[in-house]
């Protein structure tokens, strides 16, 4: 049987990892694969954290695989967010909840629901199945269920996310959600003695929309001073990233998910009318723009950037 | 509550038509959406003798909506086999079994499956959810997988599609399936009075290969003979098109469904050369190229056109 591979986004986060841990199993469970999940990047300490709580194996570091191998994208399908060289492979399935961007040569599976998390989706085929969830591979899919849906402070959030943690919480016996989501955000928020440039990267994603190549970062965090109190390095690593990669337009949106409000970091005064025009917001000065409750970049970012540019 | 358009692919057939349908009766029952299905073409006499057998209305002819209007995609993604100006709509849902080749503004619900008909998928849907599916629909869902698997003679063939048949046949009560099959392919080559150039475009689909423009029109049919005899016409309508469209490369497939074979009229010496090259096949004469047992456009002819050329 040829193995198929499961494969987080860059800048994996804990939906993409848990979601591809989980559906790993399910996928030997159903049907016999052989599967391997890997990564492809350094996980962040929330990440790092969910796995060692709920007891499960850190995935591969993979920069490369055999030619033809067969993929199974997680939580992503453009190609500028996943391995390097897709075209070497065989996308064989993918399970996401983001906006589409995506060539294939041959049929697959497919599944993509507008929700909350992959996790979601993945929780949603077990229960569909009737199989079993163990308490730890209910613990990672809770986990990843808050972490992206901020505990249902974003606008991505559905009813159904919300009953599918209370349904897989009845597994995991979790005492106070509450507590256990800040437990994750000072998680996210715990950087440590990150770089700069790690911080732009840590949760990172590139588009291309309208011809336009826009590289966006965000910071999810219970600590905004963190990255703010940073800002003159941002500001000038935004500008390197900006003119090395090629872009129109970058910047780093921290979010503070308690506040649920965007303060962002853009390199130059271009960013900075694109941002306030894109956002009708007032101009930023000195590097700092105030985004108010544009909290998604999935849903209100990207969108609004597509829309206005 | 905002009315969704389910839209059939262009050169609609009986599995864009019938899936439309009967998905559409499964939102209506299990969500209560508000839903219209549309054509975006003609019907062939297949399909339109399986409509008229089973009780189903004929859906609207479709060539505009509303801007912003909800639409959901049956058994195509591609820009390309859509409605026309498809960015002025909202894509919310996309039910298919073919490759992808698609760009959204938003996540939406999507389920693709490497099956043999988009049918199989709905049908799928139906029983996942333990709705009851009526004689008429059953009879609707069965006639679209035999004439898009060719009665699973067609490579896209999947062990599913034939349980599916054999389960919704319980529903339906067909006596004999392989005679059912022979009068579908009646109907389907069963042209009349046909122009060529609707001969051609019946069943045609527009692809975007590593960059070139190609169209592939397939005639499934139990009686080659009536295409061939039309052969010089054939060719120099295809000719005609060839400019018109802007075409690097456009042919029509003259499947003979019972003997599995291929014969394929081609417009000039240039395609008969990449014809020739992508099947390993001996060059084609007089406009006729003998592609053998290649009878799937989408599992064999797409794949090997874009490997190669």
């Amino acid at each position: 049987m040829v193995r198929k591979y499961l494969i987080s986004h860059r800048s994996p986060d804990t939906d993409t990892i848990c979601s591809a841990i989980v559906y790993g199993n399910f996928l030997r469970r159903k049907f016999g694969y052989d599967v391997e999940v890997c990564r492809l990047g350094d996980l962040n300490n929330e990440t790092k954290f969910v796995l060692e709580r709920f007891n499960l194996e850190v995935p591969n570091l993979v920069t490369e695989l055999e030619e033809g191998s067969e993929i199974i994208l997680m939580d992503h399908n453009e190609a500028k967010q996943s391995i390097n060289n897709i075209e070497n492979y065989k996308i064989v399935q993918i399970i996401d909840h983001h906006k589409f961007n995506l060539t294939t040569k041959d049929p697959l599976f497919i599944r993509a629901e507008p929700i909350g998390s992959t996790c979601s989706i993945v929780a949603k085929m077990f229960f569909e199945n009737g199989m079993e969830i163990s308490k730890n591979e209910a613990g990672a899919l809770i986990s990843a269920i808050i972490s992206d849906t901020l505990y249902f402070r974003s606008p991505t959030t559905t009813k159904e996310d919300i009953d599918l943690v209370k349904k897989l919480n009845e597994i995991v016996g979790i005492d106070d959600l509450e507590r256990y989501s800040l437990e994750l955000f000072d998680r996210k928020s715990d950087l440590g003695d990150i770089s700069v440039e790690e911080l732009i990267r840590m949760d990172y994603k590139e588009f291309n929309l309208n011809g336009k190549k826009i590289g966006i970062g965000v910071m999810e965090t219970t600590n905004p001073n963190f990255a703010l109190s940073r800002k003159d390095e941002i500001v000038s690593k935004l500008k390197e990233i900006k003119e090395n990669d090629g872009l129109d337009l970058v910047f780093l949106s921290i979010i503070d998910i308690l506040e649920e409000r965007n303060i962002t970091i853009y390199p130059d005064e271009e960013s900075n009318r694109i941002l306030a025009k894109a956002f009708s917001v007032d101009l930023g000065s000195n590097g700092l723009i105030d985004l108010k409750r544009i909290i998604s970049r999935k849903k209100q970012i990207v969108p609004k950037l597509e829309e206005t540019w």
